[in-house]
């Protein structure tokens, strides 16, 4: 639609993966704990969470441990920063409508520095490619932002 | 699960959203008509949505055109920048399993000057989170990715 | 299928849709506190969603509010009777497999004077197409459904 | 919101679903051939439909029919008429994004005499509901629709 | 990928399907009351279950007793064993995200016998294909085999 | 519902998954050449699908080849046989409505010697669990079944 062009730029660089052992953990702002003391609703969920990986863990299943161990690989610092791969979780999450899901990138979002108006914007890319099915999560992830940013 | 901290970091700020006249139009720095003359697949998928897009404009059907309005209101410049929310609409159309959607974004993302490795790392959230079922888009988002940036 | 057909009827009429400035508010048969005082269910989930309703609005958030417009908007009596599209969206929550989007149209037809048969035949509907997935859904619709019409 | 009530109307009647034997089939105004001689694209699926219909007719797989079965039943006329069944059925199918199972409903509420603009308006409310994730297919269906009522 | 081949087999057979009088119900090694009695998570899904069912029961609506009939029907001893089927039925409803489903399939496969092992290869299946969207379900599936199994 | 239980029988045993190290690739018993030589649909689908891997495979992400493994894992012999894994993966992609997933599984299904009526049995649960949504892709199935099979 748009037709505001440079006139001759460089076609965007075929720039390959970060290697992998580049990839690192991001560096936390604030602990779980930080965030927990903020919100209701962040205790409760990480409590629970908590307990139930308890089980997961001890189960000790062979694919489930490599599926966690890549799971935590896709969000950490790459050629993407990791706030905005958290931000990415946050969308796929609310898309696919886990109100556990949503809980867990908006918290990690957070701890990572994202502003609230950061993470609603986010939350509005999903809501106009999800539809109204969402409203029911992102009123919960709001009473969430309340009590984290409020 | 990182319980790295900085020690006494201030909470992330309650910025509150840009105001409505602060968003912009994204600059592109590639028009329609270059990823076209690049790759086959850009070309079809843009000709056909321009000529099946005529017989919803004709329609003239007021919510569809609210909608659409909205919709481009939510990719525009904001408080996070268009390239970044075009990488959204992405992993949300992946995750949700639209081949046309992730055509467009892709092209969309491209045009902005977003990298073929961005482009990667934005998929694999949405892999991760959305499962093997999201494999054959990938497949044919990469075809896509191969003639753009090839 | 069926080839019982009327020998030359005239084609259906493209009709357009009905012009914005005749979209008109329905007029309501129950207030939300008359069902509220019949059906618990229906108190408690209009209750809450009030209460987070109040996060989102104190937002203030341009895109979100625009998209409760619109969203407000698509149920109005148009060419098809608010009392159609409320159960209309009942069938695509189903579908979806939103228990508060489901409460939400299901009272909100019932306050239009939908019965409890014409509820249930459109529940049938989104039962057929989105499958057995739905019943832990439908159960908790018919719970509704007894307590508001019992 | 709206708070516009009638005094002291009656609760919406308990009423019953229709008996069994009450249900029967619509009216067509319209046969499939009629419908396939006005659109090209209405042609090309109902045969591909019939075409692949017979395999699975053949298999003679008796879950299968009586799923076939009960499907057809729930679009005959009942306490709601054939003609919003069906425009129920083509909501259903936008918003799980099948676009078969659009053409079908789009093509049997044709021949049941629906007006363009009430499957417009009923495309509206799946879209509001299900998200921009629907354009495409909405594109797809307004094609249909302008060659069966252009 | 694999290319181990027996040199010349006979292709599978086009056996039919077991005839509808061949189908009957499996041999359940567990009661109900067993189960409950292992896990309160088991208890309380099956009582708000029997309670909910009961109202549905009540309203005699003839297409959705129709639906659980063949609903029974899928699960009944066939061509493959209940056994396989109802961890067919765990699949489906983990990748389709229904705790009530998936706890009713769970219940059901540990009254035929299968072990918890059996279960959780099950859900790898549906956790690889449907993605880490899935883990809070799995997290209370694997609550529930502990009870259970524990 | 059923309550034909054995008296005392010992509760199912808690099992520990087979080690990684015992999983096993399966034995096919016919090859893909096999395949595509009887069935036009697998030919295509399989070239297809050859062509735009080898794309994947050249981009070289470190995330996605990761997935490639772990996705390959899971349908490997293990606690439950090859075979049931396989229709386990037809089942969920059924569910998830994918045609390229839903002839992936029936081709690997055949290749290890399932026969047609499990295949069908298989697509009977995922047909009620999903619903009549899926009767497009049950149509495109049951031809390949008839080239496969016939």
């Amino acid at each position: 639609m748009s037709t505001t062009t440079s006139p001759h730029p460089a076609p965007p660089e075929r720039a390959s993966e970060r290697p992998a052992q580049e990839r690192k953990e991001p560096t936390y702002l604030f602990t779980e704990k930080y965030v927990t003391e903020k919100s209701e609703i962040a205790r409760r969920f990480l409590d629970s969470r908590e307990r139930l990986n308890a089980n997961v863990d001890k189960a000790n299943n062979f694919l489930v441990k490599r599926f966690y161990n890549i799971d935590h690989n896709a969000y950490l610092e790459g050629t993407l920063p990791a706030k905005t791969k958290e931000l990415m979780g946050l969308v796929a999450s609310a898309c696919l409508r886990c109100d556990d899901c949503i809980f867990y990138h908006a918290i990690q979002a957070y701890r990572l520095g994202v502003t609230r108006a950061e993470q609603e914007e986010s939350l509005n890319v999903a809501l106009i490619v999800g539809g109204s099915i969402l409203i029911p999560h992102l009123r919960r992830a709001y009473e969430l932002f309340e009590e984290m940013y409020g």
